[in-house]
């Protein structure tokens, strides 16, 4: 795997760096193994790095005191996360975590020298600032919406969301998933999609649900 | 008042530019006068501009569909505020509000000709972007705390804090204004208070709090 191709696309700051500059970012990156389940990041962690996802799924969450569990973003193959590498925007949260969703092959890059660099070259700084700026408007409006929309409709606009990702009327997923894209708890989206089964909308089994009556579902919401 | 001095103190940008430049900024700036209560941006408005709060105070708050408000900031006298003029950071909350909280004199700083700027000069593009994450930062570290912090908790430490801003154990403060800061209803917060006031911690009186036992209420968090 060719580390510097990697940062060559996706730092549009690449080609101002000196060949030195860049070889101390490659050389400072480890190329990271995770099984499916893995913790990637959080709890005692105060800065992993930058990651970079070359293989594999990363799910970022938000975790309360009492163990309720929030998702806040997917990260797919050829993505990438700042938030685990906190300290280059001079900011922690340590109710956040990343986990392995998937078997996964990382890049976790070394902030301390990015750091460095982004006081050198404003163009370093404003990549990093514009996705750190982005990373939290999404997280803010997430919450808004936890916080504003009632459970029923977020509930509803998931069913959707997943009909449109996985292009069919039956879809894989947990009660337990959806609980945690929507931000409640399992028992709670149990109790509605049972609801919607008993209107004859959708039909739950094992680990599926499909979608029976779509016509009056988008009317529900 | 002379509006060049307030953006030399506040733009770190400000001598970097041309005086040609300087005199299109405070020439596109507008002085208001607002009364308390007024709305100052939201609703229709997609961009208000960046606000410079001269005289007064402002609250910015976001609101649900149903009519839920719930502070983000408090804008102080000095103070500046530009998620208000969101279009120079490509984005639009419609949900967010700002209101006049007392009489208030505001400067109201055109965006288009500082967001043209911001493509000209690194500096400009850093200031505002380092702004915004900031904003978002705060804002999401707040729905965090709303959505996982249990009620009981954040209302004590809302006391704690009114009483180390207000220096007495005599706050004022209306349970409408408890509510809005932590992000409840009045009915529920007026419940919550009366439990603490039966437990001899607190008293309360017309637009007042009083703290009676700091030491059990410290306890209670």
């Amino acid at each position: 795997m060719d580390t510097k191709k990697i940062f060559k696309q996706k730092f549009p700051f690449w080609e101002m760096l000196t060949e030195y500059e860049q070889n101390c970012i490659v050389e400072s990156t480890l190329c990271n193994n995770y099984e499916k389940g893995d913790l990637v990041h959080g709890g005692r962690t105060v800065c992993t790095g930058i990651l970079y996802v070359i293989k594999g799924k990363l799910r970022g969450y938000v975790l309360s005191e009492d163990g309720r569990d929030m998702t806040l973003n997917k990260l797919m193959e050829d993505s990438m996360c700042i938030m685990s590498g906190a300290c280059i925007i001079d900011d922690l949260n340590r109710n956040f975590y990343i986990e392995a969703t998937e078997n996964a092959q990382i890049l976790v890059i070394d902030v301390k020298y990015i750091k460095k660099l982004s006081e050198k070259y404003n163009e370093v700084k404003i990549f990093f600032l514009e996705i750190a700026k982005d990373k939290y408007q999404n997280a803010f409006n997430l919450m808004q919406s936890m916080m504003f929309i009632p459970l029923e409709k977020r509930l509803l606009n998931k069913l959707l969301e997943e009909r449109e990702r996985q292009h069919s009327d039956v879809l894989s997923l947990t009660h337990g998933d959806i609980a945690k894209d929507i931000g409640s708890a399992r028992e709670v989206v149990s109790r509605s999609l049972n609801t919607l089964q008993d209107k004859n909308i959708i039909s739950l089994s094992r680990g599926k649900i499909g979608i029976k009556n779509i016509k009056e579902l988008k009317k529900l919401i």
